[in-house]
């Protein structure tokens, strides 16, 4: 399913690492043509100043935000809590936005000041925007127009407890998720924590309650339960590690928590069950995932206790951001589902 | 308090990291001189052949273990397995004998049976064994000459979780401890695993149910509750970071669990709250504490659901293995609990 | 320059870092077509076993070498020594073969001698080789079925002196060039050396002088001068940075090194001159470079004394191994020269 | 020789690097009391809340420099070039001063402007300070009480140089010395080029030609040649790792090397030679020495050109800052030159 079709596109924050990580896709993906990207404080600067993988690959430069002009595709890749408030501006300039912050995920807006802190800017424009997950949204996401993005530590929540909630078969009890996460997911910006000396091989659980992808994973999960996440930085720059707990009923066992894995996400191009019972690559491993859309899952059970430890692994920045932005344009404007999001990963890595 | 006392120290099995590191305690020790230390495969090289650091502090050559003679204590840095069988061997050699296995860690020969899957081989000489967690056995240790030192991720799950269920405010829920521990952790023999192309950087599962030192935890910590146990390696190569989650009863604030580990824990050497609510220090960090002996600990409070998020870091080679063994050994003779263990860790690290 | 021809690969010697390399390229590129990939010690396990990153991109299971078929393109991956002994087997099986071994890079059995320790086993088969630099054998690889490609070292320091020597204006004094390499190029199989407790955050000198890839630069650079190899092994796993010190005459600008870089490489597809006055990434670094077949060149220079620092880094399992060997292979059929060799690197990484 | 003299101690600037290790080494230094420590920013913090290793150990609040008072020992932790200026304030106010800086290691003033861009504030001043590196300078550190800590690139230059050029045996080429540092040699303040994701594995060149290091060189090292420093950054945080190559006349044997390392630093206490012929600890790392006062020495000889390659491995912060000058101090006053420095280091680190 190739498609000749080839739109132009504007990248508004395009300094930040998720903007960055759109436009490395974009520049390689069949169907899009990159034409502007924004950068307030490297205006006037080439893209690859910024983001040095580019040299040779794209010659635009950074122009400002007051300069945008039209595309078919708007990317909005700015600062949590920047878009929603001059949405309008952005609707007038194309037809397709792209949000990769959190302003428009969250549907319910007293969800949304509860977990963010304040009222959202613009809830009537809530509704007419699509929660960018693939896998739990495909059909809604086809010839969709608005897609807000969906977080990266809450794809990899929902990702990783979406079968055996779908399917009813998770007992009701507390769960708890904790994600080991790159430190690119604090962004572009330094920052007394950020820097090296402080940064390199420490393990600092930065958010051990009130995470606000909690948000996400409530809206997007079926059933009412407890949610707990906690969230931990780990000396890797990119990926997520997520392992989650919960219960099966008696007689529920390992072989059923495979079908269930491969009765809902059996066709996923991006999803893979990683599963194995020797060898060195067992479970998930975000250093596998690098630069990939996939989002590998794994599980063990606990026969004694119906304990089923769930473990999801994604790029915060492919899978967890711009991958499947990207994956969700494919599918709205009915492309192949993979283009621009071919690579393989790194072996060793 | 000092003592002049000076006791002779046979390392048995001291080319690996539990040995090593009892080496490099030891030979700083006032009250210790190092007389013996064996390795099979090394005998007649230089102890600082396999240990680069100890070149020009230590003189020793290892030897085999058939050459091994009298000492006031003997270490024993043998692997898992190794020691209950020929124990007997060793109490002729010495008056006071150190474990750093788990082979006496475990009192009931039923828990050990379960979880390590075959019968103890010296069941009627468990109870002569102290277990060595300075902090909840001083009283025991004092003049103990068989001390059973406690496992390295045990001791970060039992230090973390032991104030809040000895106050007996934990209520009913399973509890969920999530360890990231460092490559140390599986010893000095190189493995498929553990080559640095496919370790270094990697997150990986390897322990998700059925961790051993679930037994160490059933058996210290007070209460009967489930506890569920999961283990992964992170790209460091020494430390540990537990994420504990408890639930504490409607209208016991922060305040109160502050109260409790000050009140469990107030004069502990080695145990250090840490808690501070601005700068990039905010809590427990294994980075840290990289060759020191202590276990830090610190909380936060899910303040809506009663949740209490409970995060200690150790050195898994030191306040994890050789270091309280040490702590211990200091305990038992009378001597100052600090000696040898004075390091202060580095910053940055 | 499309083309639409497929030919069919065998890999030998699969499960190692350089043909699990050549194996992800060749998957995603559009005029080849893996059919068989060998491993004795795997032999009946799928591909993505050992290479993790392929699984669902690849179906194929290793073989052993006894059972290896007839294929368009014979590719060995083997250690070095393995394939000189045998070629006579593989030359019946492919039209096209193409070592990324060191057997066929020298051409003069001498220097071979010298710098391997013994005599070369098949001589007589040595002129039939194009040594695998597309940079300095683009015209001989033309049409070329028997392709040695560079070594990743010898790579990294060919390219950073070739265009000052081939302008002859080197002075002739010793040229140091020291090599930062990353743990993946000591190949798939675990050492005491790569123990990651032992290697990670090291930087361990291993091969202050004689570095078998000397040779490789002595017959390929212009000119006659003593060269100098220094490798050290660094904490990163892909990648080798290489600083090389040459001096130029009084009078030779920093503006004349431009200009020898931009004529001797102007339309290189895959080199790119890194020099920039500000920012954060103003010289080379292995860092960008992962998964990537560029080699990115800088220079500083020495106005007092006419030294010129010339850096080079390059990914050593693309541009030192697998990625130089498709791009060999691109330019000997007469395909674009890019051809699944698109990647652009990521950042961050 | 121990002594019962206890000085205190005032650091100025303990917030960076530099100051925050010296103030570690002090608080276990059986003759030094620290009562001061001054931070502009972190005034009326604890010092644990920089320096959280010292949480438990140092009570002290940092004050404004403003409210400095005497104390025996004033260890000056400044940016370069802020204390020469205002050297007055400090000599008012202790009997002995360290600078930690560059402002008072180089004795001509007009190498001290070529390499730092300016004329020296107080050139007066310079011949009352004696450089601070004990192996060269023992004899003069007796008594001093103006001690100039040598640099840390410096350092391991000149320790490994010093003994061939001192005994004449290198021959009259330029000699090249590369450094590989860590990021805790760019100081405690965050920048764009230290944020952790760009900063995390990168190999960088940051100084390819006119090092300032190479003032103190020239200084420092016996006769007249032409001397090229260029230094790398890399992943690790603490360390740096020298090679420098030099030539030695005909017949000059691997022997003779040896004895002269010996000849020199026979009784150093914190010179280790290193070279081992097998196993993998066979030269100087700096990964063995976080922590340590140790500068470990090895080398390599080509016998064919008579190139010697000289490798040094130090912790910048320690033998390359505060342990140097710990090491100064002791000397200066005549305790035991190792005292506050038994720390051996972590295997595995």
């Amino acid at each position: 399913m190739t498609s000749s079709e080839r739109l132009s596109v504007a990248i508004v924050g395009g300094s930040g690492y998720a903007g960055g990580e759109f436009l490395r896709l974009a520049l390689a993906h069949p169907n899009l043509n990159v034409t502007q990207v924004t950068s307030e404080r490297n205006a006037g600067s080439p893209v690859h100043f910024v983001h040095p993988n580019l040299r040779g690959l794209c010659n635009l430069k950074f122009r400002k935000m007051a300069d945008l002009e039209a595309a078919d595709v708007i990317v909005l890749a700015l600062p949590h809590g920047s878009a929603a408030g001059k949405i309008a501006q952005f609707e007038g300039l194309g037809k397709t936005i792209i949000d990769l912050s959190a302003d428009f995920r969250i549907k319910d807006p007293a969800l949304y000041a509860k977990y963010y802190g304040e009222a959202h800017p613009a809830p009537e424009k809530l509704s007419e925007w699509v929660y960018g997950n693939p896998e739990l949204h495909r059909e809604q996401l086809a010839g969709a127009t608005r897609i807000a993005c969906a977080g990266c530590f809450a794809t990899s929540v929902i990702l990783a407890l979406y079968p055996l909630l779908k399917l009813g078969v998770v007992m009701g009890k507390d769960i708890i998720a904790t994600g080991l996460v790159g430190s690119s997911a604090a962004g572009a910006s330094s920052t007394d924590a950020s820097h090296h000396p402080e940064r390199e091989g420490s393990l600092r659980v930065y958010k051990p309650v009130g995470h606000r992808h909690t948000a996400e994973a409530i809206q997007e999960l079926p059933g009412r339960f407890p949610l707990h996440l906690t969230a931990i930085s780990t000396p890797r720059v990119r990926g997520i590690l997520t392992t989650a707990h919960v219960w099966v009923p008696d007689g529920y066992s390992e072989r059923d928590v495979w079908s269930a894995f491969r009765e809902v996400y059996g066709d996923e191009p991006f999803i893979r069950i990683v599963k194995v019972n020797k060898g060195i690559h067992r479970y998930p491993d975000p250093k596998l995932l690098d630069g990939t859309n996939y989002c590998d899952i794994g599980f063990e059970m606990d026969n004694e206790t119906g304990r089923v430890v769930i473990m999801s692994a994604i790029d915060n920045l492919v899978k967890g951001t711009a991958g499947h932005a990207v994956q969700s344009l494919n599918i709205a404007r009915g492309w192949d589902e993979r283009a621009g999001l071919g690579f393989a990963g790194l072996h060793p890595a």
